[in-house]
């Protein structure tokens, strides 16, 4: 089987924006489906990792994309395990419109691990996942650190963990957080500008049932700092850059 | 072109519930997907409509599930058009597992709209819509009239509606009805029951910006009624029956 995998989309008018174009959640929900895909697929997804008691959990992730698709258009996203230690497996991703013109790339980091322990379990363990990995160009800046927020942030919001946003572990889904995060933001801004960029770092846990805040901090003109608390945990950082 | 047309989902496992299982949410996006899909591929769909500067407006739904499908298998939903009048088109469809064993149906009701004065078109005057009306058996209720509160309710949650809820109309996606109104309900009674049959009713549009109550009363054992109220303006009624 091929190392990279390419899968396509028609971003479907119903779940566009209002400017009738793809939204990131959405973005980010096809990205959570190609990995899935893409993984069982080869031998080292759910199915497998399930059999070994194990989970693949999402690290950190960021998004570029340099042009949103329409709504009825295609969107072809190609997926490829970009490296592979015992710790973590980078699953890399190109987006590209229908005339196969690129228009964004991703990068994700994932660690594995045990389901009653909840501990971290050997990457290379699972199933043939190094012949899998692919040397498949990705110009975007990589996955950094995200500064914590300086005391003069703004409380932009909070929400509690429904039903709807928690996945088979009861915790909050990874595309949900995506969807979270850009809400915090007024729909003028999505008039003028862009989330070029979004990189997220998930710490802990959301759990269902907790009150989630979301705190936001502009670091530079465009660019946020955002981080999700329950109380004082931080359960994800995310830095946002408006274009 | 076949009058019914049939469409295969994969029940893809990081956007089941807690219970690794599909959410009505879930169905209903993909309803709304294969209503879109069906139409434009019959000549009566959103290119059509946009060019006569009319849209489609979901009127009542009503969804029986009577077995949710699993993660990791597949779904095949069956959509036809199952009566036309001028001022109504009805969609109907029904939903299988993947070994085609009836997992459930729905009945949805359909209005067209004029996009500048917001006022009903003729129906009859879309495509060849009245061509494609097809005999389909679906033994589930009709769409019924959903009784107005009585006094006794209770305010169940409220939201504002953000940037991920709003469709190309900047008006409250269809399938974000569903998602609100089903996060009412505790996770607690996702455990020991399901919800077999929803109905809505969606009576005005919920703008962005503005803030949304929940409003819920039991009607009899395990079956309650819901109301979505912007201020005193009733924005959807609902009702859902759990066994």
């Amino acid at each position: 089987m091929e190392k990279t995998g390419k899968y396509e989309f028609t971003i479907d008018a119903y779940l566009t924006d209002f400017r009738g174009k793809a939204t990131l959640p959405m973005i980010g929900g096809f990205m959570l489906q190609v990995a899935t895909k893409h993984a069982e697929e080869r031998g080292f997804g759910y199915s497998t990792m399930t059999s070994l008691q194990r989970a693949w959990v999402l690290s950190r992730m960021a998004i570029e994309i340099f042009e949103y698709p329409k709504n009825d258009t295609e969107m072809v996203i190609k997926t490829w395990v970009a490296s592979v230690n015992k710790l973590f497996t980078e699953r890399y991703f190109a987006f590209e419109d229908e005339n196969g013109k690129v228009i964004g790339y991703a990068k994700s980091l994932w660690a594995s691990i045990d389901l009653k322990t909840r501990k971290p379990t050997n990457v290379l363990e699972t199933g043939n996942l190094s012949d899998y990995v692919a040397e498949v160009g990705n110009p975007i800046k990589g996955l950094t650190k995200i500064p914590a927020l300086k005391e003069n942030y703004e409380h932009a919001s909070d929400f509690i963990v429904k039903y709807s946003d928690v996945d088979i572990n009861k915790h909050l889904n990874s595309m949900k957080y995506i969807e979270h995060i850009v809400d915090v933001f007024d729909i003028d801004m999505f008039r003028e500008k862009e989330i070029r960029r979004i990189e997220i770092n998930y710490i802990s846990e959301g759990h269902y049932g907790t009150k989630l805040d979301i705190l936001k901090q502009e670091e530079a003109d465009g660019t946020f700092i955002l981080e999700m608390r329950a109380g004082d945990i931080n359960v994800c950082s995310a830095r946002i850059i408006w274009k």
